[in-house]
């Protein structure tokens, strides 16, 4: 059954200073209408790389390796304005679709700190190890320049094993370690990479990445072809992020083992992936997706739509470190409020079905960022102006 | 590459008489507005069942046999009015997404036929043979009663091979063939009815329906566990429908051979399946799933934006009989208008990746059919209308 404090109708929350300090009918305060709006926690977009908005629909058809050595030779020649514009357009996107928080894996870490400040949107990104295009000791440099802040949160990024060198997986270890942080990887996402490791090492992906001591600070992004002995190291791990449209869409063929890892109680999320791979952003939509790959690849309907809305809310919250993912006394004041009159037939039993299984992340008109409100038309209004900068740089490239 | 009759940027079209006369730049005639619209054809969903809208979110969580008893469950007790306020509901809301022409399954053609010709879409349905819920008879007197008309084309539905008796599919085979129309059926969509055709017949479904004399009235849906030699047989045919997200909602486990069906020049359409098995009625998100579901499962990205763009308009289009999915002179004026500020970056060669991969019908903000504008905000407002009429029906119930 549903939590009421995840999906609610006809109640009136009273938000000071970020958090959410009372819900119910009889509260006291000034009051924002919401008797057109559906109330959830806001959602959580757990590994996304913003900086490729410039790079969405340039090139959709093939696997995934192939497809990053066509992204890489695009991301060497991209202008840093580039970076820089597209991750304000994928927040902006995103705020449109209610993502109150997301972790970002990409090369410019210090507009990403910039812009969560600006709209209060909690982010946890880094600089991407990754050594066909930078050095691992420029990567450390800007990692320690990076500060903690009101909704920043400096993390590790190490785009994979078979992308960066052990001496640099290593390195990312000794800073998880030393800042105090975690560390944002993808891992066992194609048959290619389980197979070369094998290979290579005689270990499987996460046996390897255990080996170097990094399980407890992991958030595992993909495990499409995790084995279930790997998924009982993972359970000492901080996160896993599943990334169903991505996966599918670049033919990795793999597919996450949701139920097992919910049952070895392993911490769920939900990621877009980028907008060069997905191509949307809308977590809404993904959540859709994770219950149909589920259902299709393990050939039965365990997986449901608490399961999926819990890891993009909830679950994504314990990933941040941060008390949200609940319409509740206590919780940050991150919201997202749907159309109700899109989630119809509309029945209080029927809502979490209609947000998760009709709905998308254009049925929100209004997202909360810490007790702050963001209007879906000025937010659209907002990205045009910024795509029309990005275009135009675009053009000159 | 992109036919460039598919879609169109910056152009003006000339329409009389519900028919495009004329494309181009240098164009004369009453102008319409559409510098901030991309255009491409009118989309058709290939499989629907309009009726169930009320059965929207009521139950996700089973597989498909399960599944469709409760829902006969449910349509036995239903009121004909309520079928019918579900059917409005159902069409204005594919309006809404650009669809132009559907097929639909359900115990209502009449309301099919009244509402297609009020609104102008093109609608081929008829009774369903389905020996649980309604007497063969009676439903063969009631398709005697439909009528062709201008927007509507009467069809014979039959449920599936398992839901009717060998007797009543064959006197589905001879209405076709008097009234000179096609037979829209379930085919090959569980294990379960592969297991239990070939152990009780010894034949595949396909096979057996083949058999019987249908394969050239047929317009099969589903065939997520088709064999290769089916697939043979299906040359024959008229049609096929792939509807993945259903597929997957259900967890049949299939995924139709797209890429095989195409090289055999089957002609493949896409449908959404019912509001209570998707539960969306939006054919742009479906033609990504379509990608996705193919892409998964056949680890291969072989296909492709622009292949299921051509099932969900010019194939559809075949499907029906109606010379309409192309932008160009001689072919019916049945458009939909995308804001192109969110098919971004606006590159021309990123633009069918953006409608795929990116958009959804909530992109639309305009659907022409037949040569009348719909917009977006009256279509919404008008379902508004509707539903609450259902909803206080349902209520009462």
């Amino acid at each position: 059954m549903l939590d009421l404090d995840g999906v609610r109708e006809n109640v009136n929350i009273v938000i000071d200073n970020g958090y959410i300090i009372a819900v119910g009918d009889d509260t006291q305060g000034e009051e924002i209408d919401c008797s057109e709006f559906v109330v959830t926690p806001g959602f959580v977009n757990a590994h996304t790389h913003l900086g490729m908005i410039f790079l969405r629909g340039y090139y959709d058809d093939s696997n995934l390796h192939i497809w990053l050595s066509k992204m890489w030779e695009e991301e060497r020649k991209a202008l840093r304005e580039t970076f820089r514009l597209s991750t304000e357009i994928g927040i902006l996107e995103m705020m449109s679709y209610g993502i109150t928080g997301f972790v970002d894996m990409y090369f410019n870490p210090e507009d990403v700190a910039e812009f969560s400040e600006l709209y209060g949107i909690r982010a946890a990104a880094g600089m991407t190890f990754l050594n066909s295009i930078n050095d691992p000791n420029q990567v450390e440099r800007v990692q320690r320049s990076l500060k903690k802040s009101k909704f920043f949160i400096p993390i590790i990024n190490v785009h994979s094993i078979y992308s960066t060198d052990e001496k640099t997986i290593i390195l990312a270890k000794e800073l998880a370690e030393e800042l105090k942080t975690w560390i944002h990887i993808h891992l066992s996402e194609t048959r290619k990479e389980i197979y070369d490791t094998k290979r290579k090492l005689g270990l499987f992906p996460v046996e390897y990445i255990n080996k170097l001591g990094l399980t407890p600070y992991l958030h595992a992004v993909h495990l499409g072809w995790v084995s279930s002995w790997e998924l009982e190291i993972l359970k000492a791990s901080r996160s896993t992020a599943h990334c169903p449209t991505s996966n599918m869409k670049l033919a990795t063929a793999g597919a996450f083992p949701f139920y097992e890892a919910k049952e070895l109680g392993i911490n769920v999320t939900i990621g877009t992936d980028g907008p060069a791979s997905n191509n949307s952003l809308d977590i809404i939509r993904e959540m859709k997706e994770a219950v149909l790959l589920q259902r299709h690849s393990y050939w039965d309907t365990r997986i449901k739509a608490l399961d999926v809305f819990t890891a993009a809310t909830l679950n994504g919250y314990k990933l941040l470190g941060v008390k949200g993912g609940k319409i509740k006394p206590g919780y940050v004041a991150d919201l997202a409020l749907f159309d109700k009159y899109s989630l119809r037939p509309l029945a209080k039993d029927r809502l979490l079905s209609n947000i998760v299984y009709l709905s998308t992340g254009d049925y929100i008109k209004k997202t909360i960022l810490n007790g702050k409100i963001y209007d879906k038309k000025e937010l659209t209004q907002k990205i045009r102006t910024i795509y029309d900068r990005l275009e135009s740089l675009m053009e000159k490239a």
